[in-house]
């Protein structure tokens, strides 16, 4: 349950943005957007003006909205006539999120509110969000435990010779018992995840539709992603990259186990993952610029004699190294070539160093992180090593 | 695996459409419709002229789109310069799905194609995948019996004082098993959906936002849909509605589950529910109007005494009966009011009556049937009957 004290501070960093800006107020329609500044998911309609108080319409329910919202005025969605008495002649310019709100809906409001500028304020509310408050890290914090316990017991079920989708199944089946929410949310428009990745077999490195290093096969072509019917041999890296969503917070890991031993180039990349993880996290530091870490991770990649193999199958290969996580599982900032903005105390980003190398096996390791002063702060607090069964 | 001739034949359908329209051809982005079209559900945008061949344009991953594409003319997506010349002088109006394609996609497009017409398909495409090929009831038919086996198993792992959370798990544990791919498309703008739905608690006829009878409370606000960690108690319907995707092919239903005995006011909801389905199914043949059958389903219910409880808690009822499904959980047709658009074979409904019960319980059916000349042919293939623990 979102606090009151949260969900006013979000909304002042917001109205600050809107006012230097020269926004005259937001109005947010997506769901998880919606959640972030009043604490309620039910399908609504919020209005935050860049000065003075919040409104929530609420269309369903509108009971549990009333219930959950930390808004003081939530009521009902009013009629399409009665709608617009609810923005004064003052209000110019409405900020929209035209990443993720679809033509028809821009179309209804734009029809609702004639005479105003919408313009878009996908970046200033990823922004926003990106930075979590020591309340949104402990939320982090213990999703994380919750999804480390997890990883530790799979010792107990990974067996050889199991298929992919039994290994995600045993995963996935302890994760939901621990409270897990399942549903991951994400914001690129083309991007759908189904809770995580196991995979081992030869095709754990076909390219993909996922902006990840990894894709995996998936059951059918219609859902191409993830575990696969293949088996799990002795010899190869069983990589398994899931996600765990508790209260809405999302963190992500990565972890390789091996039934019997691994050939020499792959232990060697996985040291590299290891080195890259290391120089990232000690300088995961405010002030330290997005595409300047993932240039010098891509640096040492290309030392190692990894860089076709870096992020993706060689030609495939994905140009970053970590993303932020938090309500939505493609959060701001990316440590990625083009993004070129400084970290902030408070940003909870994934780190990811992986290699795909044909006919071996995928391998890397990931965590969850957030910024500090001194440097990354484990959220996935649970031991790097590979662990050999 | 999608067939060429599937491909054509859909392609075809939505040509004539086009053309019909006066609409010079088609310029899909989501990632489903994509699929639906040529196969792939790698990150591409497909052009189908109203007239002519088809292009694919991939953006990740090429080498997997061209691999799955059933589109001749597969090619990776060209650059912002060289895209607009795929497009002929004669392309004047451009259909676009404004009902999912977010503004800055719109505007992205927009941009490289200036001085052409965009146009909402949505209505169109909507129609055209609601109508089913032989091959595709094969694919749900498949689909209901790897979930209808899950069902069945039920008796097996209900046990009472479990967590509504815990039954979930042993049942998305055999689902995946089954091999089910887990991830359901839904197409409205703010639903999402985890699963399906294992509740039994006093919460269990709770509002929500999700567009159905029943929501449950969910784990937490941020995700207040589903499995609560209320524990299942005797003496009261325990109802599991879970949707089973296995090759894109999403089916949908529900049955009950009682550990001890139920009130006699729930077996009467429940022999209502039974009578709504008989009539409904009797009736589910071309040229049947959808909110006909709805409006008499709702009769149905008033005559039994139970119109505050239809579909929803009192003062929340959700004005429908039924949905259709297929690629997406929320496909057209929908059986509901304002929906004044007669059935056509082929058409693949989940019928779902139900009945909240303020301080008994939520209880009702649902299967999912395809239209045809003698009425709905069963695609979830497993007795109605209340199973009594």
């Amino acid at each position: 349950m979102l606090t009151k004290m949260e969900s006013e501070q979000r909304i002042a960093r917001l109205q600050q943005e809107l006012k230097a800006k020269g926004i005259d107020g937001a109005l947010f329609i997506y769901p998880i957007d919606v959640y972030y500044f009043s604490g309620t998911r039910q399908n609504s309609t919020l209005w935050i003006p860049a000065q003075g108080s919040p409104r929530l319409f609420a269309r369903k329910s509108y009971l549990r909205a009333r219930g959950e919202s930390l808004i003081e005025d939530t009521r009902p969605f009013p009629s399409g006539k009665e709608f617009p008495g609810n923005f004064g002649a003052e209000v110019k310019r409405i900020g929209f999120t035209f990443d993720v709100a679809p033509v028809q809906q821009y179309n209804y409001y734009a029809k609702l509110l004639p005479g105003r500028d919408f313009v878009d304020i996908s970046s200033i509310n990823r922004e926003i969000r990106s930075v979590k408050s020591a309340w949104e890290v402990g939320k982090l914090k213990s999703s994380g435990a919750r999804l480390c316990d997890v990883f530790r017991a799979v010792p107990e079920f990974l067996k050889e010779g199991m298929r992919e989708v039994d290994l995600s199944a045993e995963f996935e089946y302890r994760l939901r018992k621990a409270g897990g929410e399942g549903y991951v949310r994400m914001r690129a428009f083309n991007q759908e995840l189904f809770q995580g990745l196991a995979v081992s077999s030869a095709t754990a490195g076909n390219p993909g539709f996922f902006d990840g290093a990894v894709t995996g096969e998936g059951m059918s072509s219609a859902s191409p992603h993830g575990a696969s019917a293949a088996q799990i041999g002795a010899d190869t890296p069983v990589l398994i990259d899931y996600t765990g969503v508790f209260n809405g917070y999302i963190v992500d890991m990565t972890r390789i186990f091996v039934i019997g031993k691994l050939a020499p180039e792959l232990e060697h990349a996985f040291a590299t993952a290891l080195a890259i993880q290391q120089y990232l996290v000690d300088n995961l530091k405010p002030g330290a610029v997005c595409e300047e870490l993932f240039l010098k991770a891509a640096e040492m990649a290309e030392a190692a004699g990894l860089a076709q193999n870096f992020m993706g199958a060689p030609g495939e290969n994905a140009r970053f190294v970590g993303h932020g996580v938090g309500l939505e599982l493609d959060e701001f900032p990316v440590l990625a070539q083009g993004f070129k903005v400084a970290l902030q105390v408070g940003q909870t980003i994934a780190i990811e160093p992986k290699f795909v190398l044909p006919g071996h096996g995928v391998i890397g390791i990931e965590n969850t992180f957030a910024v500090s002063s001194r440097g990354g702060v484990k959220i996935t607090d649970l031991p790097d090593d590979i662990v050999y069964l």
